[in-house]
């Protein structure tokens, strides 16, 4: 049954909050979120005992797992909101971020996973669950039309656009299907998926494009770029809203250095179109989770192009899952150590005495 | 003086080649190319000894540094050899591809770094040596022309696509001064690192083109956009060449991996626009070498972007350059781990065994 390994997960991603550093873990939001496993994990465990031939077992089960969805629903902003914490009573150095990043990148691909597993059982066993479309196997669509959400993600960022700026570039779409020459661009992908990857990279890019171009007469199009290759799903966004330098485009996936998202209660205040915060990172969470990835390539002063990578085979879209294992641990070990690249003013000093002349 | 780096860069090398794995180690390459380091670096520490105000050693100093540069010349290819030796007679694993990609980096950059010390002091002080551009220092040219570089890149290329095909890409070319609009683009930089990276870039994206592109009626330009940026100054090569999958781009930056180039007797042979082999990886250094970098983004079934990032700063383009220290050392100890990110069917088996119902 699909919901085996979710206990399991939990219990892994628990081990692995104990080992965020001590000023992390003792913030409030982050023992709230930790909270929330436990009394999950515990009420998933007491299903163990009972039989799964019980009707009565399966509805309850059902009912569990909502309520488990619904208690998780603010892990996002809570787990953020600790970071919040931590950054403002603490320094921030390099080794505590890589830290919070290799974290919180296991965290929240545990998370997509879980949820995932979650609505897949609802939508499938759950008879009062909205059933959604027809075609579609739970969350996941066996025919997804990569250009209709294309679409629909670029519409909901230029309403939103539109709404902020009074005025919003135009899509300038090319397809090209390399499998078979002509025909839709279709792949097994799960839609809201991929929505919310498209939609986080067009507000960047419409914001971005809007306000480098706003002293000129028409604004550059965000050109997309659909591609069927025979092992890679490809879009390409290209914008022209004078990028970023190359410097800084990790702090963009930084859970650390970027803006957080406050919690829900905070909504109201933040800028639509705000981009950035956790959008990035979570969307790139996304793509990978799939195996396939997400970057950006930036040149500064003149746009950025933001790659989405997909499987083209379903094959080979299986799950990519944080494991906890030694490997993970050492990962939490790691100290501040020399460089072992640097500029030659940092030359060991013993080693430039050798010779005054030459 | 510019020389004193030159033996403490050599010592620093020839400690690094003494951690690499003994199986290659040992190889009669690069067994040879060992003994040209120490050879050169007793040669050059006997000047310690001596007065650099007597104009009859600075002019011994500088044949010998002439001396050293020759007796290097064959130091890649050499080196690579060595490499073929090794996968020739036992299996390449990831952990030793690894440590081969680190030290080759490593070692191809102090390379670098040692070259360009020799040429600049040779091309400062010997009053044989050809003086090259008037406006230049040494190899520096502090008012680099980048559009010319690219234009020279791109007709060199073109001339050996055009003797191997009968045909060639044509060259489009966007520049954006983004810190002086509508000015030339200028940097501090060394022309002949810069036309080294174009003319290997431009090889590989003109083959691409050609064979992609065999039945059309026409081919696709080569599309080259020059931005400099406040920060960046890059240059941006997109072809139509059908790409390669995200999975293989690893792979182009691989010595182990890559097809090597051989020793230079063997050159006869290899096919004109052959590229990869060390081409890429070394173009990378080049970039990497004054703080830039250089990166390729493949769209499998469409075409390749590249981008070449320098800094559009002088003060910001310092030397990168290999430190030896503890943390060096411990990359030379790295042994195979389990992976800490893995899919469904790697589980561990004893968490997997929690429950068969649920």
């Amino acid at each position: 049954m699909v919901l085996k390994p979710l206990p399991v997960r939990f219990a892994n991603i628990l081990k692995e909050i104990d080992l965020l550093p001590d000023k992390l873990l003792s913030t409030p939001s982050v023992q709230l979120v930790k909270s929330w496993y436990i009394q999950s994990l515990m009420e998933l465990v007491e299903f163990h005992q009972k039989s799964p031939d019980d009707q009565k077992v399966l509805h309850d089960f059902i009912d569990t797992l909502i309520r488990v969805r619904n208690r998780h629903h603010d892990v996002v902003p809570t787990m953020a909101q600790g970071v919040i914490e931590y950054k403002d009573t603490f320094k921030v150095d390099p080794v505590t971020n890589q830290n919070i990043q290799y974290f919180l990148d296991r965290f929240y691909m545990s998370r997509i996973s879980t949820r995932m597993l979650m609505n897949q059982h609802a939508l499938l066993f759950d008879d009062n669950a909205s059933s959604g479309h027809p075609r579609h196997i739970g969350s996941i669509d066996p025919c997804c039309d990569v250009v209709e959400v294309v679409n629909d993600a670029f519409e909901s960022s230029k309403m939103l656009c539109d709404q902020y700026y009074l005025t919003s570039p135009e899509l300038k779409l090319t397809q090209v299907n390399g499998k078979f020459p002509g025909k839709p661009i279709n792949i097994v992908y799960v839609p809201s998926h991929l929505f919310h990857m498209l939609f986080e990279l067009f507000k960047n890019s419409m914001r971005a494009t809007v306000e480098f171009q706003e002293n000129s007469p028409s604004l550059s199009p965000v050109e997309v770029t659909v591609v069927l290759g025979h092992e890679d799903l490809a879009i390409k966004i290209s914008d022209r809203g004078g990028g970023v330098p190359v410097r800084k485009i990790e702090q963009l996936f930084s859970y650390m250095y970027s803006t957080a998202p406050r919690p829900r209660m905070d909504d109201a205040r933040q800028t639509p179109l705000a981009g950035f915060g956790y959008g990035l990172p979570i969307s790139r969470l996304y793509a990978k989770y799939f195996q396939g990835d997400l970057n950006l390539y930036s040149i500064c002063g003149y746009g950025t192009d933001a790659v989405i990578y997909l499987k083209a085979l379903s094959t080979d879209s299986v799950e990519k899952l944080p494991v906890f294992n030694k490997s993970a641990y050492k990962h939490y070990q790691a100290t501040s150590e020399a460089d072992d690249w640097c500029v030659p003013s940092k030359d060991p000093k013993n080693l430039s005495r050798q010779s005054a002349a030459l």
